[in-house]
């Protein structure tokens, strides 16, 4: 959440403003707002919306179990690790309050050891481990104990649940090549730009939309428009290489006639959707990016990709090469 | 289970009912019983549906597993905590059963600390801690021993699997605006409400419909009616901030004519129903929810719910307006 | 798996028989044999189907896992308890072979005592408690501690796996009737049934087809023919309370002009498929059933469910009363 | 990953290639460079595609995480296996290099005494016995004690979380038989495969795209089309035995005229791709395989595979007689 100051905004004439668009399917979902001509990208590369939302109650906005799903697993282990730490700390200091003579087994002297006793006295018991040389004394201690025994089990389950619940997500892992291209083709010319799984679960019955927003002049002013460019192939039923995609500027296309101060002037942004099904999990799944006028490559085309093998003939596809480009003429 | 008394009401003359609706699909499968002029709400605010049944066997009536599911977390967390403490008081009269000697390690008397030091012993065996102070002594409180470290694993494999279950359910979390308001909309009003998503994942391919529920005088008397209220907008792809839904109250909405009064007298409900893809976990999720004629407030409109930070321009919401209406004129 | 003799049958002449079926789509899948004539149910009454199937391998045939699945309850933690006592059974004689040695802390004297000090210490090591007070002494015993160990980690996935399985499997539990009826209906007659959801968790979106399915005379002799049978209304989008599917008998209907020993002769089964969406877990679920031609009553109709609390007004359904029915005239 | 050395191959012209096929949603995905005629077959017969990737990260390509998944389960085992006695030997080596008084309760000579004291010591820690005759003395061994207790929490989690994504996992399990056949049917020949459920749950709504993928001259050259073979039936509603897909041979298959050398020299492969819902999981399974022309025994049909019980009359299928072909003529 980032602390900008924010400036309020006059309520929209909407009725105004929707006799404008064409097509009022068209804007997604962005809302009217888009329209107002902003600099900023919808999608970010990564496709998470580039918007903020405020006024959630911290409970909700923070959601703790969907950030353990979405992060790292490095970040997600470390996580788990504060947490276990923070548990054992916590529940040290609660056997030292209840007194010298609760834990028993072990002289020690000193705060550091009194700590340390009480601290792996509490990983014994909340790992379950019990090697015995120091037991609980007393009521209280013991009643630590059996709330330490009790978030073991309650720890362990909500553990095991985010770890699936973080396996089970059906994500697709798309490499988007870093640029698009307007390359030739047939005479004319086609924006192109190509992806590649990165994961080695296989995607079938993929999907692609493509549509270009961009600021538009109106009898209204300036607008944001979304159009949809259409794609030579907009489905392809096996995914086990690479998919290069091509929008041909014909006629027909929002993009005939336009160079590359145009897109930038235009503040054009292409979106792409993908949907498909995972198939290791046969659940759909989608992927999102957009590619900003800075990031298209005029009269370019991709590289090769393909490999094939002297021996035995199976074809190969290196995937790093999937960003290369070959600037023409 | 309410344990109010009920009244027998007689069969329907079904056939003759059924000649008064004219599209026998618009019921919702609420049956025709509701269109015996209920005033009762039919949808509750939170989606779940204003109807009792009775006569399920307890087993399957309580459903400790749907209540699991669908309870809070604390209430869920504090079940939990009963049970543990159920059990392992149940193994502390088990252990006492088995006579003074069942347990060694531990010089106990009086009633108390009889109790206790089984207790603790079952907390001990139970968690499989298993400091060994004290041990189980004689055939009859190991057998217990070995019973107890079953439950164990059952209990650990039951809690685990709820709390994932818990976990992976896909659940929409949607905020709808407390009141639907009739605006001023192109020369004409609109019946318009706004929802936003209480959850930081993303909704996507959310689609709507919504329904007028009333009481209808026909020739055979009065009768519920379900009639679609046409949406400017059913279907948004992406849904990153709030979307206002908007009914045009034109010559063909059921709603034209009609005032606050003929709402009320009628007995008017707005039953929406949503559906979209819960992108996390790319499931398909639910929401409903309902406005009374009361809810509805009269020549009002949504007050601005978009910000714009000074520094960055990135679009911004503020989820805490969403119920914000200035009543017009 | 039952141990009958088979005899064999002959080849079948497909084609001949194609061309004998106006719509081959309409077998279902059950395939050209039950066009033989049988005698039998196709569809049990819970939905499986009545066919054996022979030759598989064990392992894929048994399939522990799907058996886990679909047992009761009672039945799954009894197959656990099995387990869990065989385990420790194994290993007690494990420890036994190791020597009088292996185990110390504890003097046994007799055979007994020295199997339940082994099966008892194989528990503590199993269910990973530890007391201590008997140890394992040597390589051996401790090898085997080491690989009881590793079996408490995978024995505990395994079941917690299965448990969860067990919880998230999107099953409808749907009540049919006991019998269908014939009941007057606008002048005619309908075949008639009616189901509630004996979950507490909704089921919406639920669609039906009704098919007969009868031995009919055919130029190539008596063929099993499959014919829909079209219901006064297919879906309903909410499912609360009970829904009385009805089938008009007009003259379209291929039950026109039969009586009861017409469909007892031509071996009739009306076959029922279910498809709808478990809201708790927002997957697609289906049930199935079937009435043979003596669960059918002729002249009857279904007694009334619903009742109306007299103070709250809400309307409530007696799930109990689901087979009722009243015998006309 | 074979070791393969790699010829580069130039880059295609795709606006010719593009022109020369009739319908390019036609290829599948496999991407223009199968029309290259590549001899090998593009599906292998458990439906992997028979290509190579390379240039992915070690990490996203060895997925040990999809590996888990799609292993065996004695590989998955046996990796479990190695990585707890890997834990256990890494934590035994920390514990010696702690010092000789860091593990107490135990008097040790001897180097293979040492290393087995800890490692048991290990094992009684990471599985969380604990007996306590043996204790870690000192704070760096007692640290090392609280890392074993959190990896046992870690570990516990993946491998619980892993076991039950294997369980989750919906995969159809399809059998196809070993050879197609060309088989006499109606007066012309069909070609005919058959498949079965080895499944013991349900799979229903079976929809089966059967393809011919093979070399033919064009203007352009030698070009691997692709084109739909019509069957007889695409779709069954249940599969509770067996199912023989026919595709006849009329004068609009592209098999029409063909002999068992056309299709070897024009390197034809049959694709089939199977989509089903399986019953237990409720969820969407999808299977593929393909038939090279070696696969297709000419003039032959299929041998019977049903039974039926002479007692109880149900009907039944010998799945071990699939592949059973008898030659005609």
């Amino acid at each position: 959440m980032t602390s900008s100051t924010f400036t309020e905004m006059p309520a929209i004439d909407r009725a105004s403003l929707q006799s404008a668009l064409e097509d009022p399917s068209k804007d997604l979902g962005f809302g009217s707002e888009v329209a107002r001509g902003s600099h900023k990208r919808l999608l970010n590369r990564d496709g998470s919306f580039n918007v903020a939302r405020y006024g959630l109650t911290p409970f909700s906005s923070l959601s703790i179990y969907h950030w353990s799903l979405s992060t790292s697993w490095p970040r997600f282990l470390g996580m788990l690790a504060v947490a276990y730490l923070g548990i054992n700390t916590l529940f040290a200091f609660g056997y030292i309050l209840c007194g010298i003579d609760a834990l028993q087994g072990e002289a020690v002297t000193g705060s550091t050891e009194i700590f340390l006793r009480a601290f792996f006295f509490s990983v014994q018991t909340f790992a379950t481990i019990g090697y015995g040389h120091v037991i609980a004394n007393g009521t209280t201690a013991n009643l630590l104990v059996t709330l330490e025994a009790f978030l073991n089990i309650v720890g362990v389950a909500l553990s095991t649940g985010v770890v699936f619940a973080r396996f089970s997500r059906p994500t697709a892992k798309i490499i988007y090549s870093h640029h698009a291209v307007i390359a030739p083709y047939k005479g004319i010319t086609a924006l192109e730009f190509r992806i590649a799984n990165a994961r080695t679960s296989q995607i079938i019955e993929l999907e692609a939309k493509v549509i270009l927003s961009r600021i538009e002049a109106t009898s209204e002013g300036l607008v944001r428009k979304f159009r949809d460019l259409r794609l030579e192939r907009t489905h392809v039923t096996f995914f086990p290489l690479s998919w290069t995609l091509v929008h041909p500027i014909d006629e027909n296309s929002p993009l005939v006639g336009m160079n590359d101060e145009d897109l930038a002037e235009t503040n054009a942004e292409i979106l792409i959707l993908l949907t498909g099904t995972d198939e290791t999990s046969s659940q759909t799944v989608h992927s999102r990016s957009s590619y900003k006028a800075e990031e298209i490559i005029w009269n370019a085309s991709f590289a090769p990709i393909f490999k094939r093998s002297r021996e035995d003939g199976i074809l190969g596809m290196d995937v790093g090469r999937i960003h290369d480009v070959s600037r023409l003429g």
